[in-house]
């Protein structure tokens, strides 16, 4: 028996082939799998990513229908977009979570954890006593304080109020002002059509910045800290309960937050893919033991 | 003889027709007059409101040429939009200046002194010893830190905090959650198509719960009025200097802010339009005993 994981989001969509024992035989990765934007779209990426993974491991795409499958989708724990997906899906057994509820899985395994993924957003999940908990990832204008967006955000605002003499200028401040020109109009303009990930390109000049003891770096960055600090005080994890921190900014804040939660930090055990492939493992390779209450997850 | 003012920007474009000495004899109003986004439909709306301010007056249109006037329109300090605009306009004596300059001539004279603009936006605007200083106005994303729009943000930045565990709960921030159906989703979808002024529509609810003693209320006010503070503080004015708030937020803030600009706070004296027209009379009304420098502002 085989079994199927799959990472699916916006910018492209992996699968991964693996024996019941979760060792991966075969890969292959497709363009995005956006199922809020486009659910066609999502549809073939996934179809197209598991027959590269079945060609690459040398079997018989026939066996595809009766393969159980862990898709993790971003957007698959808002509204009907997950249902819909699997109604239009060949697979008999199908399991369609959130791509974030696949990275907890792969970050700390099938017992209590929690990730934090640091990126250009950022957000959380828990899973305690087999109860799942979900905060942050609302976008930076209104929330996301650990990420890099934001952090970018912040740097621009300070430039700014630098700028007015409302906030004192630092060599930071002074460098984002020189690569606007020194006019605050271009930093606006420049806001207008930023995606979030082009405010968190600012993000590694920020943390280069406070390397050299630049004050405003400082003060951003402790600002990101305390966020993501709160973020895990609000999980109400057990004091042992591994935590891990995922994303491009995960090894820059995890040393600088206080002892509490930085004694608890562990590496990831493997990835979001890796993650899906265990769950399926976990859920439909052992399925003989699974208890009633278990199966009905699997939604035949 | 005769002078006009114009007070013109994205909402609507007024104008006043005045004696020598400031006495307005006619009034109109026409459509907007956005000089940065249609230059055409700013000169024509600028040209009706005057042609209607004369016939409001019962004075000869033909006369418009030869009158001066002082115009003030949001966006004239950036780039060439005033000067493409005094090319297409038929006045021989012609000042084009901010809205916010106006604002200034209006609020405190011709003398030293400074605005703040608080409305869906915050600005300032400081004259001392005839130089200009401006700061602020860069928008909510990025600042505006004491504007409707900002206050607005913070509210439902504090209202996804509470939801999620991170911020205590409050009336208000119940009452914020409870108005989108208690979904985040719902907030940040909001966020998606709003303008800054409909962040602002929140600004008196905050207010309100303020008055209640609503903590997270007290936060995001406070917040706000050091803003304030902070940037009047920077305009560095001398201890006599009179300000004055302007905008829908002017009475809620004024009274908040400390000692050392509260008892400098003054009502202001008249509108923008009354300033456009009172500059006017000061500079064209005057102008045989007008230095020749300051006939150069004319650009005849």
């Amino acid at each position: 028996m085989m079994i199927l994981g799959v990472d699916g989001g916006g910018t492209s969509c992996r699968a991964a082939l693996a024996t019941a024992q979760s060792q991966i035989i075969g890969r292959a990765k497709a363009g995005s799998a956006n199922i809020r934007t486009d659910l066609n779209g999502a549809c073939e990426s996934i179809m197209v990513a598991v027959g590269q993974a079945f060609a690459a491991a040398g079997q018989d795409p026939a066996h595809i229908p009766d393969t159980p499958v862990v898709l993790g989708l971003a957007g698959a724990n808002i509204g009907t977009y997950a249902a819909e997906l699997r109604a239009r899906l060949p697979f008999r057994r199908c399991l369609i979570e959130s791509d974030v509820l696949i990275a907890l899985e792969g970050a700390i395994g099938a017992g209590d954890g929690a990730i934090g993924i640091l990126g250009t957003g950022s957000h959380y999940l828990a899973r305690q006593s087999g109860e799942i908990r979900r905060l942050g990832g609302w976008g930076f204008l209104l929330g996301d304080q650990g990420s890099g967006a934001r952090i970018g955000r912040d740097l621009l605002e300070e430039a700014l109020l630098a700028h007015d003499g409302i906030a004192p200028h630092t060599s930071l401040l002074d460098a984002v002002l020189a690569a606007h020109g020194n006019d605050p109009q271009a930093i606006v303009e420049f806001t207008k059509s930023a995606q979030p990930r082009d405010f968190g390109t600012f993000a590694p000049m920020v943390f280069d910045y406070l390397e050299r003891g630049d004050p405003a770096a400082d003060k951003i960055v402790e600002r990101a800290v305390s966020a993501v600090e709160a973020s895990l005080d609000a999980l109400a994890l057990a004091n042992a309960t591994p935590r891990c921190l995922l994303g491009g900014l995960a090894t820059l804040v995890g040393p600088r937050l206080p002892p509490k939660h930085r004694e608890r930090l562990v590496p990831p055990l493997q990835d979001a893919l890796g993650g899906a492939v265990s769950m399926a493992a976990r859920l439909f390779g052992l399925e003989r033991s699974l208890s009633d209450g278990k199966q009905g997850l699997m939604q035949p």
